[in-house]
């Protein structure tokens, strides 16, 4: 499966930015992107960075610096097209396309080959983020187009309804966490096992148990 | 399968007092207690209410006023035992018992089945919630006990890696989210299906996208 990871090469993270600097935010950023490109790979998905400027990846990278809705549609357009013989099998079904984030440093091969193969069942299958995002999916209805402004699960939810394409949603605490918070740091120090963890590690971070929900703290 | 529902009935939800009254902290806590037993009933569980005081139910109810720690393992240890005849079956093995947190606003009964599952399959499964705690799990293994301080998710896989259990995560958002704060207000009115999400919205609660993730306001 075709697998699109839209990737901000533009002063990225910047959420983050009581936590670490600009130089940081770039290193680690980069180092979630690589996690994320490893588990597709393991997960049997075929890698495509989509980025808003040339990054250098052994993957191939299209560049499109245009808002994150507009690429991903162009990108979506041109695959999935409307329904013609451009992206149709030879039973003239179209080829799922999925479109997963690159900052899901949670993401492991088990959870993204879920998502697929809920994309296999439903014509759109999203991986809802906390705080009502879209952290994920898989699309296969020709018509089916995104807008990740606001609470975007519950608007791809409604423009999957609209088109009359069957909707899934993938029920995963890890692809379900974006990390674009200092709390969502916390989330890669329990769980993650790849380049984001470790540097995070390296960084002096650690985990604070002293109250309430785990938090983190740097040396 | 036998489903322990701790549920604490004295100032329940007091990180939520910023957002609630301590009345409707009581209503909305009972509301979730409801959503979360239907959601074990249609998946197939046995629930038990393990309460700080007696509430009115109509399923079994222990009362015991004890920290959560002290009662759940109480709770354990009276059905798996140590391995002796009281909770072995024919052959021996000991019938898995689950314990699934009262705040699981998004509980539906295909994730708990998928708990169930993998805790017929491993030893220790466990749910984590997010920032690091155990939200539910099921376990068999007659030494497993739990300790729900600090970031109890990662204490549970050492534990049952010291005991020599099996243990398994189980990778979802619905159950991963306790409703203990006001952020996450936002997912039960995004996802809940049930008597909490309607609890929220007749109390005024609305969710607000107008910046990065989505929040609550209230009218």
């Amino acid at each position: 499966m075709e697998v699109i990871v839209p990737f901000s090469t533009d002063r990225p993270k910047s959420r983050l930015s009581d936590a670490l600097s600009p130089e940081e935010r770039r290193e680690f950023a980069r180092a979630m992107l690589d996690d994320v490109l490893d588990a597709v790979v393991a997960a049997g998905g075929d890698p495509r960075i989509l980025a808003t400027d040339a990054v250098d990846l052994d993957h191939p990278v299209t560049v499109d610096d245009r808002p994150l809705t507009t690429a991903v549609n162009a990108a979506l357009g041109a695959r999935l097209g409307t329904g013609g013989e451009d992206g149709a099998g030879i039973d003239g079904s179209l080829e799922p396309v999925a479109v997963v984030m690159a900052d899901l440093a949670l993401a492991t091969p088990a959870a993204l080959r879920r998502l697929f193969e809920a994309g296999r069942d439903a014509d759109v299958a999203v991986a809802p983020g906390r705080g009502g995002g879209t952290n994920a999916f898989v699309a296969t209805h020709p018509e089916f187009r995104v807008d990740y402004h606001g609470a975007s699960y519950l608007d791809h939810r409604e423009i999957a309804a609209e088109i009359g394409a069957d909707f899934a949603a993938v029920d995963s605490h890890r692809l379900g966490t974006d990390v674009d918070e200092p709390a969502d740091l916390a989330e890669v120090l329990i769980h993650g096992e790849g380049r984001a963890a470790t540097w995070l590690r390296g960084a002096g971070f650690a985990l604070d148990a002293s109250e309430g929900r785990v938090a983190v703290t740097r040396e």
